[in-house]
């Protein structure tokens, strides 16, 4: 049967022979029982034959001959150009030298992480809770501008003095709580950065709130002039994922204010996008890896960046700088792995886990920073709630009036700036302008960046800026802060 | 004229104003030179008009709608995957790591590189050379074998006389460089090294040479009998990048034999491919390449691989687990980079600057085993000339002999841990088998990753094995032999 096959199929017993010869690149006989098959039947093409000899014979000379002309592949020459195997290369040698480190470290310092300290950094005496008093304290900025704009929508309240009013009220939202926590001497630097924080965020979306609404009132006096089709509720009976859309006035209710409050989103909008349901699942993968990363990022901190920093107290009293520089490096692997946990924990999972919750549908709470090749792209992109905010309410109000594009970009920088120094020299109660000049710096160094610098050696730039700047003023401040409480102690 | 222009063109109204709300969205009324125009000529036509207002309205809401439904980019509904900026972070870390631990180094050590110290790890006894003399000595070996074919080709020698004339000449190369680094006492560690792996190479060379000249000898005969057409020479005036071929016992010549010790290739065979001609640029670029990476080496393990080892000695002693097992993590790191560095200087460096001076064809010394996803395809690639050796002249003859891919397979990896063993064990006079070991475990390792890991996984825990795998033999070596000599030598 086999030996009829292949007198119709010649080529199939030279096929089959190749794949023999390709496994096992065979130089014997062929085999006995072929052989006598087709001694048997003699009526094997010769054709056939030839080929197979042929083979055995391109065979030998393969053997005999084994090199060709061809380039290494690292020759330029080559034009060889996969290195994927170096991306996991990289990923092993930085978990093999982090864990050889996390070893070095356990092995030093012992065990350093205690949870029970962490309440500590909020509560000095735990039968005052400031920072707490505060924070609900907060919701009466949130009701005087809600009352704000519901005089002003019945004209209650002329423009100017709804504008006076929310001056007032938006000035007292940063000086308030700053005058408290300076005063107070019960407020501790973590709970003082916290409420700090609550309240700047509550500034930000008060401004927002006002805009928004005043933007509305334009509108619908140009409608009232005109009347034109409405634009600011297109057809007041659409659907919006199952929720009506509101119209001007409709949006002053307290629901609608707290709704905008909670949400993750520094931008005031009437109609959020709204997603259709909470996924359970989600919901919950997102408030274990909170909670996960929230242990993590004190764990961390407990055990890597406060050795190290106590450590890096000697060099920089002495001004010992080759030390210095090696403890700034030091400093910047820990501090670099915390922000990227930070960055995580705070702009993935609680603002999806809120988000979530909220059924708030806009999820676009960072971009693709990690890409970037400028340091202009890495600020328009890791915090989008921010800069969707200082685009919308600072720099476009102020190209509008006609300023150039630097010079707006400048004033966004320099807010910016302020806001950061706001976070971190009120708490601190010591005002130093590291953090200032930090985010200033940003100006020339993007420019350089811009300049120069293109493609991987762009986002290498940003890497860099990113691992060593932030360690940097951590450090000035540590050091700062150290000398102006322990040494005074000391003396 | 620009009010002539745009009657006739329309569109272009609203286009320019497009671009000015693109950049500044200005919602300001129409600028009232523009206005006056418009009044002026009144013969816009009432679309431009309205698409004007349409505009502005648009741009308002805009202004009021800055959300829409999307999902965050880290979550896996958003499908993204662009981390080409994650790449850059890692080299970013690890140069950053590396700079912080060379600096900590150079703190705690000062300057240990010292070139001088280099020259006694070869010279015990600056007026007895046995490595330099030894290498002289392997001439006698080359003209044994090129005698003993010469004869062959002849039928001098009946191939049972030429076969063990080979074989003994062979066995001598290996048995007497090792006895007379066992005995003479002048022979140090490095000297000793160095002597067996030319003799390996030679061994491996004279073996291929051998065979190929038998196959050579097994086609003529065979020719002879058939009087078919030439392989082993297709056309005896055939041009070979200039050069003429040659055919079977015209290769026999003390040039041709020499050229093949010379060349960078292990594999025998008659008309090797040849370059047209040496790029003295590409020459200059190799040994400035090589003499560059052998000075990295040398500092390296004077400044780095020599405190890490000596530092383990004590745990290593106490057996202390933990603190083994960072100093295993702490060598693994520089061990790596030398091996790495090592690779390049060897088969990229070295061999393609020897390859250029004999204007060696077939630069193939390496693949892409950085990309490998197993571990059978890493042994596989690393190193080319001994992978073709051991499939020509060791795989595919067992196969031909009838024993199967799994047995032959581990004959090969059995060969080589022979290898690796004979040119650890004999320069340090102590056979300890860590070696012989370290490359028998390769062979459950490629069959672990291989069954249960794909892809980027495999690649990973091929690295990882190459990281771990090789600075765990050499603390194995070091610890025993600091035990032979230095406490001997206390007790």
């Amino acid at each position: 049967m086999s030996a009829h096959l292949r007198r119709h199929h010649p080529a199939s017993v030279s096929g089959s022979r190749t794949a023999e010869q390709g496994r096992g690149g065979s130089l014997e006989p062929i085999p006995a029982n072929i052989g006598r098959e087709a001694g048997r039947h003699d009526r094997r093409s010769p054709e056939t034959a030839k080929s197979d000899k042929k083979k055995r014979g391109d065979d030998t000379s393969d053997r005999l001959s084994c090199h060709k002309i061809q380039e290494s592949l690292l020759s330029s020459a080559s034009g060889y150009n996969n290195y994927r195997g170096i991306l996991n290369w990289c990923v092993v040698m930085l978990v093999l030298s982090n864990a050889r480190l996390f070893l070095e470290n356990l092995l030093r310092y012992g065990v350093l992480v205690d949870p029970i300290q962490v309440i500590s950094l909020f509560l000095n005496d735990p039968y005052s809770w400031p920072a707490a008093c505060l924070v609900i304290v907060s919701n009466v900025f949130v009701l005087v501008a809600l009352y704000t704009e519901r005089q002003l929508s019945k004209s209650s309240f002329s423009e100017l003095v709804g504008y006076l009013v929310h001056c007032i009220n938006m000035a007292t939202i940063l000086t308030f709580p700053a005058a408290v926590v300076l005063l107070v001497p019960s407020v501790t630097p973590a709970g003082g950065a916290f409420v700090l924080g609550v309240y700047t965020i509550l500034f930000l979306k008060l401004y927002s709130y006002k805009d928004v609404n005043m933007w509305c009132r334009e509108l619908s006096t140009a409608k009232a002039k005109k009347l034109a089709r409405s634009l600011s509720c297109p057809t007041s009976q659409q659907f919006n994922g199952g929720n009506r859309t509101v119209c001007y006035p409709g949006n002053l209710t307290i629901r609608d204010m707290f709704y905008f409050v909670f949400a993750p989103t520094l931008c005031y909008e009437l109609n959020f996008p709204r997603s259709p349901k909470i996924r359970m699942s989600f919901l919950l993968r997102r408030l274990f890896e909170m909670l996960f990363f929230i242990q993590l990022l004190v764990g961390l901190t407990q055990q890597w960046m406060i050795p190290v920093i106590q450590s890096s107290m000697k060099p920089l009293e002495d001004m010992d700088l080759s030390r210095m520089f090696e403890r700034l490096l030091r400093l910047a692997v820990p501090n670099h792995l915390l922000w990227l946990v930070f960055f995580y924990c705070f702009f993935h999972s609680s603002m999806n886990f809120t988000a979530e919750l909220l059924r708030f549908g806009d999820r676009q709470f960072y971009k693709d920073w990690w890409n970037s090749e400028t340091v202009t792209y890495f600020w328009q992109n890791w915090n989008i709630p921010v800069h969707k905010w200082c685009l919308r309410h600072f720099y476009k109000p102020l190209l509008r009036r006609g300023f150039s594009k630097i010079v707006s970009q400048s004033a966004v920088f320099f807010l910016s700036a302020f806001f950061h120094e706001y976070l971190v020299s009120v708490p601190l109660r010591m005002f130093r302008l590291w953090a200032f000049m930090g985010m200033m710096v940003q100006l020339p160094l993007a420019w350089f960046v811009g300049r120069f610098l293109r493609g991987n050696y762009g986002n290498a730039a940003v890497w860099i800026s990113l691992i060593i700047g932030q360690p940097f003023a951590v450090l000035m401040y540590v050091h700062d802060y150290y000398v102006l409480h322990y040494r005074q102690e000391a003396d």
